[in-house]
């Protein structure tokens, strides 16, 4: 087909967004040049600011604008508690529930060696550093639930077995509004291994 | 949630893409800046550079980075076929068939006087002196079977009664590998009305 060059180059450049095929690219370069040509110029500035300008916290490993980013530099957060994740989406997925306060450090991947990814690829030296550092009292290690994301908290416990701090992993269980029938053997089972009594006091 | 303000602007500018919500923006944001930056670098330049050169054919008002289309300006197409689409997604459809041959004009829309659609905004002008130019045997109204591209294509074919040219419309019927029974009552009337003999003379 005779597309024009710069048409079919759009096309080609909108495939690198996940989720989007071959069909999606080619319905988003046709309305974005017949029906939102500014937004198009938006998007384009938006991505080169982004590119150029958003880096990583140097605390927590975050993307950031800043040297330190917004969380990190929020006084009013509980600077005794450190949630460990595994990139900047899961931290944003924290944050949206509102329910946690303490401050993040974000590892961007897990322990791969096969990938050639070790501990210092993952910043550990700094993590181990900032708890070290002795105001971190709690480390709450929310890597993903798989084989890698649950060797990397495994790894991290290992390496602050002398440290003082208390280290915590996420529960893993039955997913709220989720039906038992529909849930994995491996979730159920870490459901009934996490079990906890209803009876107040009884509960370790 | 103290998230990047640049970040922010990004996941917003995403959201003009079609079919991308806020939950896709933010997804296709981190994924650019933790693992695509050259992907982005070269979307943002292939947006620049498609809303700055692409205009429209001068023909047949398809998008083209030329005066005249690729299409329009391909010697080995019959000149004397044109097929009328409502809009250059459809052309790219029609063109991905690989089964026409003949050259295209492009509405950009259909008549819809209460969005103050006449025919002046579909470029009919041209369309006719097109026609009237002589060269053209066949028109083919392929605009889409709603009301509103129904009544384009009998606007269209009103203005044309007194030429020469032989008009047509596509056919509308039951979708191929369709079932009858999931086939709307519309659509159903149009495959019974639209029937042809089988055998061969009989048919008109």
């Amino acid at each position: 087909m005779s597309l024009s060059p710069l048409l079919q180059e759009l096309i080609t450049s909108l495939r690198v967004l996940p989720g989007v095929g071959p069909k999606s690219a080619q319905r988003m370069a046709l309305h974005l040049l017949e029906r939102d040509r500014q937004g198009a110029v938006n998007l384009a500035s938006a991505l080169e600011a982004a590119v150029e300008h958003i880096g990583e916290c140097e605390r927590c490993r975050n993307l950031s604008e800043q040297p330190v980013c917004g969380i990190c530099e929020d006084s009013s957060r509980d600077r005794h508690v450190v949630c460990v994740l595994e990139s900047p989406v899961d931290l944003m997925a924290v944050e949206q529930t509102g329910g946690f306060n303490g401050l993040y450090f974000v590892l961007k991947g897990h322990l791969s060696p096969i990938d050639g990814v070790g501990p210092d690829e993952l910043g550990l030296d700094r993590l181990f550093a900032l708890v070290e550092a002795g105001d971190v009292t709690e480390l709450i290690l929310a890597t993903n639930p798989t084989v890698e994301g649950e060797a990397t908290a495994h790894y991290i416990a290992e390496q602050l077995d002398e440290s003082a701090v208390n280290i915590t992993r996420i529960a893993h269980g039955v997913p709220v509004g989720g039906e038992l029938e529909f849930v994995d053997g491996g979730t159920l089972a870490h459901a009934f291994a996490g079990r906890r009594s209803l009876r107040r006091g009884r509960d370790d």
